[in-house]
């Protein structure tokens, strides 16, 4: 019997989110549906620069395991904020969910972490984000207790950004295997695999990793290809148990060895923001996967949170997601 | 020729909202639909029990202000935050827009202002507000060649909470008069009217003030009447120029002396949250009338701007009004 049934691990981010055209994306210079790692000097031209915002609490691990929490799981979650305004705000938010969060805050600098989200009106999000305090993430931040209290542990491929973050990850992920749990991942964004490429090969090779979600971006850039099957076949080789690839409103396959299955997304009648929909759709596949569901039902209530998520602003939902019909059609 | 269409004085808070039902009110003991000031340790204690949350920039006049500007008018604004990350965001959502913001920022204790608003399934907020840094706006404050530039002074009732800001009012009110221009309130809350119903009576009766904006709940309040045509047929009396009263899906009413218009809302197929909505009607019309349009197209720009807003969440609009389609109908 687990305590939680998801432990994230990941940048503690609040996001600062407003909506531009993409005229402002040019004139910035900003890479469109990336997330762009920025010091604090751009930090603070872009924000100077950009119109008013919504603050809401973010980070793609911390959303995957709000939006967990929010489906009726259980969940606790690893990440560093600075005790400041925005990493109260952060932990409140993480909390008030009743996910266990007690990473010790730094104290002084840096900051909080933030990400500005620029949302154009086609509904895309392009990240600028100042790492902040998460550069201090490190081992010392792994509570043992509850990553061997957790039926999955879970990290953002991000984490290789930070200095000493991928240290707590080897640790947390023996920690995890020593206690029988599983070790789940998500490549996070294709830049981000360009940049960590062959690390995250052998953190699915060496077996750190048990099951990894991607997008197909991503699942293309860690295979230098831009054939998706081939891809798919790679993945079936290297993920230690299972490879989840998100294809936006084409569904997602999974990735069994050799065995390839595909299901649908939702119909989502207009895309406010996709800011959270990878983060969203984990949530919703690892809530099926931790309750013992099949992946259709798996895939079905990751493309439920998916969809969801992206009919509104920001990357956590607002109303409690167990409560949904079509939620609840699938949990009981 | 003026510098500015409106200039806005208030309390300068950023908004704390999280969705939430009645029986967390009744639980809390939170006065539902009205602006309760809480203290420090009550504004710990209610957050540490609120829900995930999300943070815009708010305060009554602060919202006016925007959302004037958001229409296409010209603005400014005085408010005190302190030094921190909040009173940073809230600098820089008001000045993003344009909106000339200056005032001296509290270095130290105490925070800026936060309101905690919790919204309904009806859609219905109740505020509960930590005044903070606001308590320390005073006649320093005032910049006498911003005031002398606006067309319209216009402040929030809600100021007469704090100590010394009844004191900027009277004296910014002074030069507004002096340089031709007008002044107008809002009566902000029938909880606040009923605070200060004698000290706001006297700013009409002794002409500080010539426009008023009130609710029906704060017209009513004000005389101490539960007869609508009867507070009407007084703030007629007792208004220099104009009073506007708003009543909900019912409209509005204008009252010049003896003579008294009504004109519609817009309707709203599904209020989301209605934080902001007396905040925007006053945007609306207040630039119908700098602009110099008649009451009826004034009316018109209050109701589209208040429809607007209590469709979304927050009390500041995201997109720019200026573009909807019935907004340039009637500015061109």
């Amino acid at each position: 019997m687990a305590d939680y049934d998801l432990l994230t691990i990941g940048n503690a981010i609040v996001d600062i989110i407003a909506r531009t055209d993409d005229a402002f994306l040019r004139e910035a210079g900003i890479e469109k549906g990336a997330m762009t790692l920025i010091d604090a000097s751009r930090a603070e031209d872009l924000y100077a620069r950009m119109g008013p915002a919504t603050e809401m609490s973010g980070g793609s691990a911390g959303n995957t395991v709000a939006g967990l929490v929010s489906l009726g799981g259980t969940g606790a979650y690893f990440g560093k904020v600075c005790d400041d305004q925005l990493g109260r705000i952060f932990a409140h938010d993480i909390q008030s969910l009743g996910i266990r969060y007690e990473t010790t805050p730094l104290v002084g600098e840096p900051p909080t972490a933030r990400s500005m989200i620029l949302v154009t009106p086609d509904g895309e999000r392009s990240m600028n984000t100042y790492l902040g305090a998460c550069v201090e993430l490190s081992p010392a931040d792994v509570v043992a207790e509850i990553v061997a209290a957790s039926r999955v542990t879970y990290f953002e491929g991000y984490l290789w950004d930070p200095p000493r973050a991928k240290d707590a990850i080897l640790q947390a992920a023996k920690i995890a295997h020593d206690a029988g749990r599983e070790v789940a991942m998500t490549l996070s964004d294709s830049f981000c695999v360009h940049r960590y490429r062959a690390e995250f090969l052998d953190l699915m090779r060496s077996r750190t990793v048990d099951i990894v979600f991607a997008n197909e971006a991503e699942a293309l850039a860690l295979y230098q290809t831009e054939i998706l099957e081939e891809a798919l076949h790679h993945l079936g080789q290297d993920a230690g148990r299972l490879a989840v690839v998100t294809r936006g409103p084409d569904g997602c396959v999974t990735v069994e060895g050799s065995t390839i299955q595909a299901f649908p997304a939702t119909f989502v009648p207009h895309v406010v923001d996709t800011t959270g929909a990878g983060d969203l759709f984990a949530s919703g596949f690892l809530r099926g996967y931790t309750a013992g569901l099949d992946h259709a039902r798996s895939a079905r209530l990751g493309a439920i949170a998916a969809g969801h998520i992206i009919s509104q602003i920001g990357p956590r939902p607002q109303v409690p997601l167990a409560a949904l019909p079509e939620v609840r059609a699938i949990l009981g």
